[in-house]
């Protein structure tokens, strides 16, 4: 008795594909965030001037899974020495960038501090030092993709896990209350710090990617396209590309993740198919809530912007 | 000597086509400024809550062009009461709205009032009571155009000019600084406002349209694709739509303008293309500066906006 | 035991989807139909000279579902005064227009007289006194759309409605022979009228929309297009538009036709799909006759106008 | 002091390229129009039943440039037996057919007799006999390209003639009122007619192909992109193509032309470009006008249409 | 427990959609093989000078369906006389033609003889001497299809059967070991030829047309959409059309083939699509390999080139 | 009294758009030369096993223009050891790698040693050390681009130069007789190579990119489109990025060679656009052909690749 739109959401809801994980996901984490656990950060940060004299601006920098120094914003309020804010950290979308400070202006009027950090390579000032050891297809996904240990989303998801902890360890940072967000690339990097760092209390995660890949990669006209022409010109590799890619599929990993999470999802996205952000949804077990935007394509529309900012506000206790 | 990029602004630079201004222009906005220059704005406003703390949010709404209440956004930073803010009237693109009042927080920061207007039956709340008298073409553009008095062009101009009028009398304006800020459309509007009032103080017109529209008409896929459709379909309308744009057109009113203005450009723009633009900038006689974006097309970047706002802080005795 | 052709086709034939009709459907209609049942057309009918001797021309106009003048051709063959004919009442697809005399010349050489309407607003003289009183996308069809009783669905069915009765009134008019035809736009509005009107003694729905728009809305290209983008910016909307949509489904209101359709089909078309078409046509319990194409995507081949030239002869007695 | 829009219509208006004519330009024609002059037609026509009784409908065959059966419908208002009517003969655009009777029902209505002729091999009834001697190109305009008398071109101008001449013998047509009219490809036929004809007496091209093909083949999107893609695969060719085109080229043929035409054209047609079609015309000495639709792509409008009935009627005596 | 893809290919490999076949299927490729069984190939070869000098390059010609030359490329080589050599008999794909003698250099290298035959008509020197009766849409596969007798497809599989015959007669060939090549239309040939003649030895479809086509007909862009288009046009005959493609669909003759073939098929490919080739290939009964590649469309990689030439020179005794 | 095509030719003939090059230009070439002139190649070779019994195919690697090992083919006939072959050296288009031995068969043929290198880091086996000091474009080209020293062109141009030297070392190949051959950004290396080193003989450019790179990255689709965008994204660079690529321009360096080149063109090419080549070919001073396509774009045509097949056979002694 339901309608069309009903009867496709229902459909999604009950989306449950199997599994990708390989026996030894668990092993790979513990030994890999062990291996960062007790290497120091780095950090610089540097006070520039800005026209908004209501925010403080800081270029920052620390460094991620390897010694490549990745940059980024520390924004914060203007507020007496020693307030501690919440603090948002923010993972842009793929070739994207940390953006400009005039871009979180609305936090800081929520009374967030912001770290955005960019991601290694794409579009902001961070270099990569990921050695590329073979051919690979145009976009940072390929080179190091036949192994877990080489792959750009160790290396990304590792930079991201460090930024929550460079933030948290800023004085003008409540280190009990750091939050997630992000939308595509980003979205797929909050869900995957949730599952993976016990530092964050809550995430949004919008339109992410990094979920059910062995979909996506068939199936949508993501950056996992560029793992799909690479198999297309190595078709010997497509075992190894898939295994490489389970270890950081967020349908493998979402079963971890104990906060609260808001996922958003858009009927008509070619990029981050609804099937493959439902299949990761549907395993978390956490306190979660699916915004579905029926008509909406690879895009987050100012709506769902707004709803982002109340979540975040109510589990900082700002609102 | 020059090369290639350097050779295609220089002839920009020289571009001057004819004006196509009729005989009775200065009269026709004598009479028409003359007819809104005692009408009540009958505005409203009221506080409404947000998750940012720091900005003081009204939802607003005036009346422009005829009794159609124009809906706004009107954000102020927090102060004592008694203080005066410069203001920035930002004015948007085809099809878009108001906007959200998240969008202006670095306006806020920087210490700006703002004032953000729905244009008229497009994207935001605002409805449109001009009557449809006779056929036409998808979108606002077409309704009325056969005269200069129906006509869409002179229905918004008049709700923008009245927009920096009712900013201007609000008690946290200061109503000596009034600045205008748009895109596209919005830069349109900024462009004819600053040559038809005497209220605004500065003005940035990012990529504007409504320049040198007979050009514009035949070459790009900007709204006046729609009055081109319009004319395809009625051919013998050409010459009285023609003429009514060409009283709504930049090229002919750009000497009028008496303040700074920085204007915006891309040379890959097929929507506001350069020798739109660049023909109506080459007839501003006032202080003036241009942005020419070599490999951008329709958009505003974000260097660009930066700019923007370091000009509206000069201006505004911000900086 | 069946090619893909027959299998696709068979599929459709035995698709049944959920009706999506409020409680209040028939109250709905039973009003809004007594609303206009005494209300006067006004109509008015003017000779003009055209360089086609044999066709008696009329530009004509009636009060539609407001004061809104609607225009139209009435075009009669040449003949004795007191000669009735049967009359085809035609309505155009999205943005078209009623034409020009000269489309509808082979109807005159059949032996019918034509009236050919405006859709309101689109593309030809007709202009549209709705009001539009909050923001909308380009197009039609969503200024109002939050109301019913504020559609532009209803005013354009009340049109077509009266359209047929002032075809009756004429006294070259047979009023126990008016026949509706019309593609797209123009087939959705034969069936509902088809299904409203006790007027009509047959009809031609070529690739109708206003069919199951549930489905369209969220799969096709068409006019409904304009809805999901409506909602895409104002998801709080959904319901609202869905349940507007539903009064004027011909999904809902197929049941109520008591006359011989002729409906046609494209297997490739992405405008009116065919789900969309199939759903209603199933649900016509009347004298029906499906013509399915396919290879055909959202035209009218010269083949099927063949057929449904045949078809009007026959149920008007010309055959 | 012109607009945009005067001023490309006026730099079209001087555009007077060079001939292509080869020096036995003449000498070809005269001698093929002589094999033809007294071939016999060996036509046929039959009575067909059609639901239109007020248009006797003759399916109709002659030969033409070999022995293709060319297929034709011959349509005639219904009359006394005696009674001659001017007859329009109708060539259609490229991959179209001589339609359907119904489309030239305003002509019935207008008192004019109708041969609408298939162009060989095209969508219509009617085959090619033309032997393909090598390999070729998807479509019509390769095979036979690298010989004047082997070349498509050939035969269908002469199949384009004869239609005319079959038209002139038949008892309901008045031979001394035979007008021709085309779109496109059906354009450039009644042009090439025109000039190599002594019977038409006027003429209507609408965006006329066959014109300037030096500059179209290099250009335009049109079926000469055929020839360019032959060209492609066999660069060896360029020179006889170019000569072989030259024979049928409305460049070179157009002083030849004796009967008023009348010409349209679009400003965005970019398959008959504006400075083929103006290339040609600006050749023609005869009585001529020029429609120009500045916004107009590769379409005939309706009311370029009426246009074309009004000038046929005034030629034809009817008006 | 499958992943994404694993599951397609599952699907695909147990696709077995009903056969299309009419009941005189064999008895009509009886009688048509026995009519050209005695008929003699009266083919030419001429030594023609190349830069390679280790290959001899022989253009060559044979008489195919009817009288048409069928223009070829033998090629073998250098060797003392009496040699003989396994010769691969290469079709090529829908446009195309024969190629040039140095895209089969590699063949020569390996010890093969080569035949390259053009398919009728298309873009190689062959012409086609088929008459066109009726009209027909662009390309060569509407004309003649209402008869599984006048049908293209009749004449080029005859084509290529006598090409694998004039392979097998040449001296420097030894006829026992006759291999077959082709990708898409190429494919296609080189299955039906493997089903109908006993003289193949092996034979390699890359992503081969000509299977399933009641399947491709109705969802696929290959040349099947000329015959769509002609459907389109005549509705009438769309049962006749699939009745003739029906002889020559591989679905159908699959089982006949008796010797090793490898196929390939890409997931991603629109034109001949998975579950046409898949159709096909689960029909065949003989030793087969089926290469599958997720991510390819409709392309030969690098790879699946190597693979052929590996699977060719196993069966040819030259690995 | 030219026609279109030759109009256009001629233009291009006579275009000599100003040099862009900078003072130290022959400063920086000369040193950096130096800097390589003794660094050895470190090379290595592999014989591996392929169908092809006739051609040896050994798997190679050198060092280029740091450490990062160039994978390459080198291939040569079979003969008596001591042989030494006239050697092409391959460099492929952008994306692209050394391809398949058997792409290289025909040169086997002809009596060539081939040497088809990777370019680093795209489709080939080939990483690239170079470290990513900055957020890029996708794509190689923007990595670096900020400083001569460090870009990407640099360091193909040295691996470009070094392939050949590596090739002239080998003992099949005679060290007079290396010939080079590329298309695209193959035909960009070519030219710089030819302008750069002493050592090879002649060389083919088809439609070569790196060629008056100011007008291509304005106008072009090519990979400077890469840096097209970097610049969009800091528009303050577009000088330091001008400058780098003028280090690089064949448009600059085309006045070095002193060798026969063959140069390919066509005029419908977006990528490599004809502006662009003959401005770099108009500067060359040593024997040279140009072979322009009139219909072709980004496309090397089999007759093109044969008279590039009978040139580098001429310039080898072979012919």
């Amino acid at each position: 008795m339901s309608n069309a739109i009903e009867a496709r959401i229902g459909d999604l809801e009950r989306y449950i594909p199997s599994l990708t994980a390989e026996a030894d996901l668990d092993e790979f984490w513990e030994r890999t965030l062990a291996e960062y656990a007790g290497k120091p950060l780095n950090g610089t940060r540097e006070l520039v001037q800005t026209p908004m004299k209501g925010m403080n601006v800081y270029k920052a920098a620390y460094e991620g899974a390897d010694d490549t120094p990745l940059h980024a914003w520390y924004l914060t309020p203007q507020a007496e020495e020693g307030t501690r804010f919440p603090c948002v950290v923010h993972y842009h979308g793929y070739t994207g960038s940390k953006g400009m400070p005039e871009h979180f202006a609305h936090y800081i009027l929520m009374g967030f501090a912001v770290l955005s950090i960019d991601v290694r390579g794409q579009g902001g000032d961070t270099g990569n030092r990921l050695h590329q050891h073979y051919g690979a297809v145009k976009g940072w996904l390929t080179p190091g993709i036949l192994d877990r240990e080489t792959a750009y989303y160790r290396a990304i998801t590792i930079d991201a896990i460090r930024a929550a902890e460079w933030a948290a360890e800023q004085p003008e940072t409540d280190p009990e209350r750091v939050l997630l967000i992000g939308g595509s690339q980003g979205g797929g990097l909050a869900l995957i710090v949730s599952a993976l760092s016990a530092l964050p209390k809550a995430a949004v995660a919008h339109i992410p990617n990094m979920c059910h890949m062995d979909f996506g990669i068939l199936n949508s006209n993501s950056s996992l396209s560029e793992a799909a022409d690479f198999v297309s010109r190595h078709p010997e590799h497509l075992g190894a590309v898939l295994k490489t890619l389970s270890y950081f599929d967020n349908l493998n990993l979402a079963p971890r993740i104990r906060i609260p999470v808001m996922v958003s999802c858009g009927l008509k996205d070619p990029c981050c198919m609804p099937e493959t952000v439902y299949a990761a949804y549907n395993r978390i077990e956490s306190e979660k809530e699916m915004r579905v935007y029926p008509f909406d394509g690879h895009w987050v529309s100012d709506g769902q912007n707004r709803l982002a900012m109340e979540f975040l506000a109510r589990h900082a206790g700002l609102a």
